[in-house]
């Protein structure tokens, strides 16, 4: 069988794949990312959470990925006055997220899959076309050399601009939706101090939230961190009126004066580092017949803004490996189990993924969101398995993402009673009091 | 200039171009219909109404355009058990829809282009590419051969599946939404009598409303009247369950047994007919600066159940018209500015026609439907100018849909506010008589 696409999931899926005795190829568009060349400026850095985690560990690879991991047990909001407050990822040192380099890791996976007898890579070769009667699929390889291979199946896993999911719909009633944000990002680095020790506190993620930009930093071993700005591409203050030296300096004083000192190649990184845009899609199918189905970002990208991007891909291999081991004589069967089990989830996650992008940016410094959040977080300690803050629901289990939006409404619902109530019994005192 | 796509929005803005002067190239893939071989069944009819009206009026065409029409004074309701009830389309005789043949329509079109000095049509060429640095189109032709050729702008009414949209929006941060609805559409033919006499009412839309299927038929002048069965796809009773002549027996047995005397010829139809599928889009941008912008389909697909696809196409030519007359100097602006005020109504639009689904299925036979239906008819009777039924806005006025939405809504909220006042004086009544 044939995985399209050699970054995260299909390459963890091809092990997992492999490990069950499927004689696997993976076809992934770029040349090897292992041998130097890697995407520079791009999204190098992920936090690995309970979800992926999980994955890891079922294809017996966490021991080594954790070791390549900075712990973040929390996060550290930097206000524009320059001071700062530490939130906590959850309860205790269980509920931490892992910051991880993306290629660092990808090229774990593809080392592992290479190992494996049973998998063979194929970089440089781009999917140009399926034909589903004749089981083939065709490739351009990098001199534009066209070449046909067999599939007994097919997992797409070529991320958001998938060519699978176009070959896989080509004909179908397929609903598709995507859209951009209005604002884009640029990578810069914190790179440590003389000494090696990190500049801000390492096991962090840090978050500078303006409503007009955001930067959040995920820590690196080498005690960096790499900074991510979001910013909107258009209208003032945006990508597009910070094109000069002077531009980029008037920005940062403007709205991040205490990133200035520890930035010192800012404007040398601005100009060299790219402005990536951002995308969240749906569509329907997933699969078609027993031969193709997708994975991750090929099926649903989603905005990075609750760091389940990655683990929902990872999420998803596990998702496929399990419908697949309930019908072992039907891969049809699995392939619609898996959609029918998966979607509502990502659909759900793609929600959460645009809300938190509001919540990052505003309400992380709202004394009101603030006293919610310290109250779930209250709520939680004092009833650790009756009460879940949504956070912890969807970065520290694995609880469908569906159930866990449902389970954090049930209980929004209950502290807004909660709330009628006390306020009831608040105005009844009152009234008791006046009336004496 | 060049327009891609030459049916019912392209032909149109080609003459609105052309009378003002600019020398325009009329693009279409498919062969010319007026040499016959036109879509067999395929949405022959179509009603037309206000705005594709006043649009038709703009280009000096209405006259013509409306010898070619059949009035429908409103909808006929057949129950299920044979019985039928009317329901006006307005207050008078204004406020008629008007049942038009699609390929009559376009074939007039194109004679009028043709006609024009300003304008030339090329059948069988299908867009390829553009380039916009170079300002060229490129196309296939019937026998495959590449053809470029330079335009100094371009318009793309080239339909849902637009590739004029995929070329202006290559490379760019696009919003792009596809929808499919679940149930597709057969199209059938209810002949005229004996005596050329129409079996049915002929000045009426008539409406067979299923919760499992919907027909609805269009009149023609020769007495006919074009069905349209809306079913789903899948499931029971479905057109994946009604292949075979006794299961096309069996269905209309079971959902429409007063329509088989009608219909002798139903099981040859159904079998030589293709089944429909139908898909709603929305998009943006509409436009790339003075270069390319698109119509009607292209840009935002709707469902056929508000009766609005063709009339929101021809008033987009209108509004684009009136765009490019506010900005002579400035053809960018025009296309934003277009853009701007333009998409959120066909957004509205597209709404309404999903939830035109549901009613014309299932509302028309709900007494609450029909009694809210007469308080808003009675109301408009009433107060002609300060009351206006939702439907009456859509399919009678030029108002923006948008427009005509949130006046629904506003009158609604009285409707409901004086609901909730009339039961206070009931229940006040009550008490004050139970209490005395």
């Amino acid at each position: 069988m044939a995985v399209v696409g050699g970054g995260l999931a299909g390459a963890l899926l091809a092990l997992r794949l492999a490990a069950q005795g499927h004689g696997v190829d993976v076809y992934e568009r770029r040349s090897d990312p292992r041998l130097g060349g890697a995407d520079s400026g791009r999204s190098i850095n992920l936090g690995l959470s309970k979800r992926g985690i999980h994955a890891l560990t079922e294809a017996g690879l966490i021991g080594e990925v954790m070791a390549m991991t900075v712990t973040m047990a929390g996060r550290v909001i930097h206000a524009p006055d320059g001071s700062t407050r530490f939130q906590p990822y959850g309860k205790d040192r269980g509920e931490v997220l892992h910051s991880i380099d993306r290629n660092e890791l990808n090229q774990l996976l593809l080392d592992r899959a290479e190992a494996h007898p049973q998998v063979r890579l194929h970089f440089g070769h781009r999917l140009v076309g399926a034909d589903k009667a004749r089981r083939t699929l065709e490739f351009e390889t990098r001199d534009g050399a066209r070449v046909q291979a067999q599939a007994a199946w097919v997992v797409g896993a070529d991320g958001a601009f998938s060519r699978a999911r176009r070959e896989l719909q080509r004909g179908e009633r397929a609903d598709y939706h995507q859209e951009y944000l209005e604002w884009g990002y640029k990578e810069l680095t914190l790179k440590p101090l003389a000494d090696g020790r990190s500049a801000i506190e390492l096991e962090a993620l840090h978050v500078w939230p303006r409503s007009h930009g955001l930067f959040v930093s995920h820590p690196n071993r080498d005690g960096s961190h790499t900074l991510t700005l979001f910013l909107p591409f258009e209208g003032p203050d945006s990508f597009a009126t910070t094109r000069s030296e002077d531009e980029v300096r008037a920005l940062f004083a403007k709205y991040f004066p205490d990133l200035v000192p520890l930035l010192p190649q800012l404007v040398e990184e601005w100009m060299a580092h790219p402005v990536g845009a951002l995308i969240t899609t749906r569509t329907a199918p997933w699969s078609r017949s027993d031969w193709m189905v997708l994975v991750g970002d090929a099926c649903h990208a989603v905005y990075p803004f609750y760091g389940q991007g990655m683990n929902s891909a990872f999420e998803d291999c596990s998702a496929l490996m399990a419908a697949l081991a309930r019908h072992p004589q039907d891969r049809a069967a699995a392939f619609a189990d898996y959609e029918r089990s998966r979607r509502p989830h990502t659909d759900t996650l793609a929600e959460l993924s645009k809300a938190n992008f509001v919540e990052l940016r505003q309400k992380v410094q709202s004394p009101w969101f603030l006293a919610r959040k310290r109250l779930d977080v209250a709520l939680n300690r004092l009833l650790p398995r009756a009460w879940l803050p949504l956070y912890t629901m969807i970065a520290h289990t694995t609880m469908p993402y569906g159930d866990a939006l449902a389970r954090a409404q049930r209980q929004e619902r209950i502290l807004v009673g909660a709330g009628v109530g006390a306020l009831a019994v608040v105005g009844l005192g009152a009234w008791l009091v006046l009336a004496v």
